[in-house]
């Protein structure tokens, strides 16, 4: 980093009730505040569901305009009113990526010329400021490109079978279980012998899970669906649900077929009907892939939860220790357990443009963006 | 009890998809089974929301019909398709109540003869069998009417009180709180020193709740409800709510101002805005005034739940001694914290009266009924 570095990162502004603006911009370039800070100058970084939740905000990724001046502009359908306090704010994009350390505070300097793996906020830029016990040096032989999505990702999928386990139950429902979030996590319950009951929309889908050796996969557009689910649950006796649609009735509909379940392997009503069995049900919102309410119609009596669930307060939860064991581990099987398939990787500038954009925005289960943040520099870890 | 005695018993039927009958049948006499069983000859119940519920399933009150032979008849609106196995099977009703020991296991010697406030199955009867460790004995001064609702109530809000703290919280909120459930948890709460934001619906019910010398006190019908409600949670710090309504939106619009109001606190969000701040929201629905879907517009980030709380499965989790040291305070204070109010005292057979189910079935707040159950025995404690 000289004095001459200049920084760019990509910016998400509501600028009216209505109208929403996505742009790159020259920010300041960051220095070490902390002792555990460290700067990196950013290679790559995955743009995940929940990025593309924090760029459009409410706006409809169809209306995509050019804004001019590498910026583009999007419309919010249906606009309420509006905190005063955030238009005009700029807020940074990006949560994880890779990148060479370029800077580091007095307690983090063993990290000055690696190349690290990192959760932060404002990953989509030249340059970044992140705590040191936030990131995991990536092995010579791991390219920035797969390191880049090496926390966010596993991390969730590890802290699900840790929240399965510590809470008491022995299996797992998935939706969305086709994202590459889902396939690592197939892939982590087979390793480990956890009963995994996959919820997907499409056949294709369906058939992708089973190519990963999937033992139940469930088509929401099938007509026998919650018949199916209903077994499924029976076989695997999964009563512990995490949801990335957090929509309609797809959570309430897990909670009844759990119910179900448990009622067709025995389960009694100990206090009457009314309060249905006593069996734990629970679904963790973790995604919100459909921003329409949760709808909760209560058939399954009062043994149940619905509620957020987030990886970054798993981590706070279990202490550094635990989160960094899980850190290594994240790494260790980055080419395996954890590997991202990308659809294309295109650079910062390409965001702004509005084709690009919607793109982007379509968020089909499958398809994963990576940003190439290593243009114009001679770095030894290149994206492409 | 002589070979001599019947018992009745007051139970619900699901005649068809769109039929229910409530009827007084003459039922087996029970007997212990186990060594920890008492048979009770009771002497009244209370009529608590939950039986309503149980009573009326599917069913409109307003349909009420004579149904001939100490029966009535209710029609279920929109009935849909209904368990093959549930049709016909009569349910028996009553979940506590008060009355005297006439039969005992080996176990539960000790407590023939004595009158002891009860929870069980089908209370509303005039013999039961119950388990000893499910019931209290009275003391001499208690009055049947007055012990009948001795348990669940009581136990349910000093489970609620119990919950709060074994969950980190330290303040409540409380919905439909001008029932006599929610009279006795602000005295319990005033006596305890625990902030407590009580939400009814009508401007008499704050008076109500404000006479009891309730500090917070709002009111769904005003205009200014939601700011009203930040403002109460800032003042008293409560992010854990407990729902009798658990219909509708009203569990969201809490848990939306509980997020404004942390965020009026100074939490900020950690992660982002969209993931919210990192202040735990829980609602717990204990009830189901209001039997309409829950909706859930996501307002408030990830760090929230909603979900069922059942007093019986409290009593399960926190074991047999703590539930015991429970049981005694809630009969030490029936008289002061846990006093009941009843609106109407009516016999068993008064339930099968149209009118009178009707009566029964509006819920109102602060309206209960007591069953006599005593009708044709010289019992020293009658109800009246």
């Amino acid at each position: 980093m000289t004095t001459k570095d200049r920084n760019h990162a990509l910016l998400s502004t509501r600028r009216s009730a209505d109208q929403v603006e996505v742009s790159v911009r020259e920010v300041e370039l960051p220095r070490p505040i902390d002792s555990d800070d460290i700067v990196v100058r950013m290679l790559a970084a995955p743009i995940n569901p929940s990025d593309i939740g924090s760029m459009l905000g409410p706006a409809d990724p169809a209306t995509a305009q050019p804004g001019g001046d590498a910026s583009v502009l999007l419309r919010v359908p249906d606009a309420a009113e509006v905190d005063p306090a955030t238009l005009g704010v700029a807020r940074p994009l990006g949560l994880e990526g890779a990148g060479r350390v370029v800077a580091a505070g007095p307690a983090a300097r063993d990290l000055l010329g690696r190349v690290v793996s990192l959760m932060g906020t404002g990953t989509f830029a030249r340059y970044v400021r992140a705590r040191a016990r936030d990131s995991v040096p990536l092995p010579e032989h791991v390219p920035a490109a797969q390191g880049a999505a090496a926390l966010i990702n596993p991390l969730t999928v590890l802290g699900m079978v840790e929240t399965m386990r510590e809470e008491g139950f022995t299996a797992l429902v998935h939706t969305a279980a086709a994202s590459n979030l889902g396939q690592m996590l197939q892939r982590l319950c087979l390793a480990e012998g956890i009963g995994l009951v996959n919820i997907v929309r499409r056949p294709d889908q369906v058939e992708l899970l089973r190519s990963l050796g999937a033992d139940h996969v469930l088509n929401t557009s099938s007509p026998a669906f919650f018949d199916e689910l209903v077994e499924a649950l029976h076989a695997t006796g999964a009563t512990l649900a995490f949801d990335a649609v957090s929509g309609g009735t797809l959570a309430a509909d897990i909670l009844s077929a759990m119910e179900q379940a448990a009622i067709r392997g025995g389960a009694g009503f100990p206090h009457g009907p009314r309060y249905g069995t006593t069996v734990p049900k629970k679904v963790y919102s973790y995604g919100g892939l459909d921003p329409s309410p949760i709808t909760v119609e209560r058939r399954f009596g009062f043994t149940w939860s619905i509620g957020g669930w987030l990886v970054f307060s798993f981590l706070e939860r279990i202490g550094p220790e635990r989160a960094a064991r899980l850190r290594r581990r994240a790494v260790d099987e980055i080419g395996t357990t954890f590997a991202s398939r990308y659809t294309r990787t295109v650079p910062l500038s390409a965001v702004t443009d509005p084709e690009t954009l919607r793109a982007i925005s379509r968020r089909a289960t499958g398809e994963k963006y990576l940003l190439d943040l290593d243009e114009g520099t001679d770095d030894d870890r290149r994206v492409r």
